[in-house]
């Protein structure tokens, strides 16, 4: 069943596959406050919740896997019994135009959705490269006005703040397909492989800069390894025109479209894309998105074979320090655009569509590393000690009572000793432990531990002379005073 | 890449794979409301919630699937590319024996976590029969105590509650596998080949009475299609003494006991359930769980190979009736139990382990066909009229202002005109449409129309001539006034 090397002992070792991963109570606590935040957002604007499975079959998937010239490449795909291959969703775009083309005729039009779930990745692992992710998307699906890009944006920019990322800690760059073709026809590109040569060139005016794309686009560029990128071998005044382009995203949208207008309009497509974000524009404007949080970027390329007019993409600004302190750059936390395609491949009618995908895990990393997530450890619950069997009832009794105050409680079902109970509730992170010994029981009395001083003594954050006066590191009370009594240690631990 | 026939266009046909289902807003509400109930509570309890990946190693999930003898057979198995077998989880505990084998030595102990999430069967699909849905589980890891059992039952019984199933509704039906060796054991039984026998007619209690079952432990019976299931064949004192076992169910927990100890008590293993199970109905008095919520029921068997000791199922009582008003049962609505096994897989080591499932389809099934789910409609958005391109900013601002008041607004987007709007907005179950024309614009005003009451009308539940008087269709109010108008409509149709 599975070539796996075993241990000696002929028992499966117990490892994730590669490129998946566990989480933990932190780490889901953070991402389901992003998803519940972004939903609330989505469906304040109309869209309603939509969920489909995890596979679909191969043919309905296609060809529209980012990067993956071979069907099945870069997606989990098998053989169902009846000999028809399914593959497990590596987008949710990709299942919403198969459910928009099965369902045309009873959607309302527009049809507005928003989704989040799991998609999957066939793809090498790495650090920071998962194979399993979250995405959470909006789209909306039959309508061509500009208002529903722009609609899109202020989601996506409304969503960002829900989620408690600071406004001026990314910037969402808004740039049209259509002018790309139009810069293509000004500078006279017309080869397939140059095309892309020019385009991929346009993709690096962030890593490279102004230079690095001039050389990209000449002769080709040799980088600090000493490894030469052939270039576009554009003519000179050709990369001129290319470099005008995409320098011309400084300023408001209005003052780009100017420039942009004056490098490469005149040809139908590039007329078009020039209205389309004109268009666009007066869109954000009533929608309130300021000119420093949406701008246009003509360097903005995003998937080839996918998207038909308006790109969007979400990038981080600045740096920000990791685990280790060392300073990290996480890039794209979202993107989108339209694409008018993906529905005619089934039904042959083109269907204008447009919409956003939140990169969620990006997204809660980089909260949590700009120490602005309210990203709180996983606290544990009030730990109940155990030290007598025939007292189980007393133990369980003082749990509900804390439960029934709205206070997270257990108590301890292992079989050590109370050392090892301190241990486990201070492994928990949990705010208090309620003793309640022979002694308490027979005095009708309760005693509860303040773990949180505990850890602050331990960690010097407390000051052991001080507290002893200002913070007792334990209280006994009546029995009846319980919930009082661990509500204000609880509290003052915070 | 895939055998499918397509149509004579050569397009893919746009249809979801067999046994997945697309879900829309009303069902994934439903869903999310349960999972979140029954995440509080096992929050409260001092679970800590954990999500693995939705692949395993093949040789990590083992045989342990129920009811299926060939590896591999009813999962979704792949080969990766370093040719080691995966498979999508079939439910969410083999992943955490997993994780806890290969994470033991960094986790509190006991181990208490929640996990919700997809897991994915391989098996013909059929109505009702999906080959995807969500699971809900509790699990206590490292504690051997019969309160680690009746905690979970306890938290089973609260999340019902909590997800809004009455508790007359269902029972919970606790048995412990010892019990059934011990009946085995002093019938007599043996040979595997019975002994399978005999538990198959002790499961079919439920369906078939007390009649039927003594049929399947003799010569066999014959079904209503005449079809023959031959028996267990077991002398007359065996199935005598097999029937008074299951016929013990009946009363309180203590009562229970003692009929059973009188029917199978003396063997080790029977000695050993029957002390356990006190330890349990002990454990749930302390946990205040009556008698008619969580009760002893000896007929209850589950996955053969997989518990070692007590063993949960929580069933609906009576019957309610589905869509079309037939008359239809549930049954089971979650389950779980004790598997001491699982971890010792990977580490040799036997750890003692509990949990509790909750089916979550089926159970928001059941609360939507008893009535008492708050299945609310998935209620569409307050739609804003668009009529002329130029005022798309005093629409755009119209919804801002009322999303801004808690109140969920959209401009309509699409490219139709008035009467296809106000379709759209019936369609999405929209409580009001906002109109705004030129006229309108002009004198300050704003129109706002009650769509509730349309629909009241046209099914007859509003009086045509009353509401004239008492409730206009629409309202015209000033454009200030435009949150209090709508929200005195909105509120009404409620």
């Amino acid at each position: 069943m599975s070539d796996a090397p075993k241990p000696e002992t002929g028992r499966p070792k117990a490892r994730a596959p590669r490129g998946f991963v566990d989480r933990r109570a932190a780490a889901l606590a953070a991402e389901r406050r992003i998803l519940e935040a972004v939903s609330r957002v989505y469906e304040s604007y109309g869209f309603e919740a939509l969920e489909t499975g995890a596979f679909e079959y191969a043919d309905a998937l296609g060809k529209f896997l980012p990067d993956a010239d071979r069907p099945n490449e870069g997606v989990f795909a098998l053989r169902d019994d009846d000999e028809e291959w399914m593959a497990l969703r590596y987008d949710l775009t990709a299942p919403l135009a198969r459910f928009v083309a099965q369902n045309w005729e009873g959607l309302p039009k527009p049809f507005r959705r928003y989704a989040w779930g799991k998609v999957w990745r066939n793809e090498k692992p790495g650090p920071g490269r998962w194979r399993e992710f979250v995405q959470c998307d909006a789209d909306t699906v039959g309508s061509a006005r500009p208002e529903a890009d722009a609609e899109i944006i202020a989601m996506a920019v409304e969503g960002f703040a829900a989620a408690g990322l600071a406004r001026d800690a990314y910037v969402l760059k808004i740039n049209n397909r259509k002018l790309l073709n139009g810069l293509l026809t000004a500078a006279g590109v017309a080869a397939e492989g140059q095309k892309l040569a020019v385009l991929r060139a346009v993709d690096k005016l962030d890593r490279l800069g102004l230079e690095g794309v001039k050389l990209l686009l000449g002769a080709g560029r040799k980088d600090e390894s000493g490894a030469f990128t052939r270039g576009a071998e554009l003519q000179t005044d050709a990369i001129d025109a290319v470099l005008a382009f995409v320098s011309a995203g400084q300023g408001g949208r209005a003052a780009t479209l100017d420039r942009l207008a004056n490098v490469i309009g005149g040809s139908a497509e590039a007329d078009e894309g020039l209205a389309e974000l004109a268009g666009v524009s007066a869109g954000l404007a009533a929608f309130g998105i300021g000119e420093d949080q949406a701008l246009f970027e003509p360097s903005v390329v995003r998937g080839l074979e996918y998207y038909t007019g308006a790109v969007f993409e979400a990038e981080l600004l600045g740096e920000t320090t990791d685990e280790a302190g060392e300073p990290t750059r996480f890039g794209s936390i979202g993107g989108g655009g339209r694409y008018d395609d993906l529905v005619a491949r089934f039904t042959g009618e083109r269907v204008p569509a447009t919409g956003f995908s939140f990169g969620v895990s990006r997204l809660a990393a980089a909260l949590a590393a700009s120490g602005r997530a309210d990203v709180a450890e996983a606290r544990g619950p009030v730990v109940v000690i155990a030290f007598d069997q025939a007292r189980m009832a007393d133990y369980v009794a003082v749990a509900a009572e804390l439960r029934a105050a709205g206070l997270a409680a257990e108590v301890y079902l292992g079989g050590s000793g109370m050392r090892a109970q301190m241990k486990y509730a201070d492994r928990r992170l949990s705010p208090a432990a309620v003793i309640l010994g022979e002694d308490e029981i027979a005095a009708g009395r309760v005693t509860v531990k303040d773990l949180d001083l505990g850890r602050q003594l331990a960690a010097g954050v407390a000051d052991n002379k001080a507290w002893r006066e200002d913070r007792p590191g334990q209280v006994t009370a009546a029995r009846a005073d319980l919930v009082a009594t661990v509500r204000a240690i609880v509290g003052r631990g915070r």
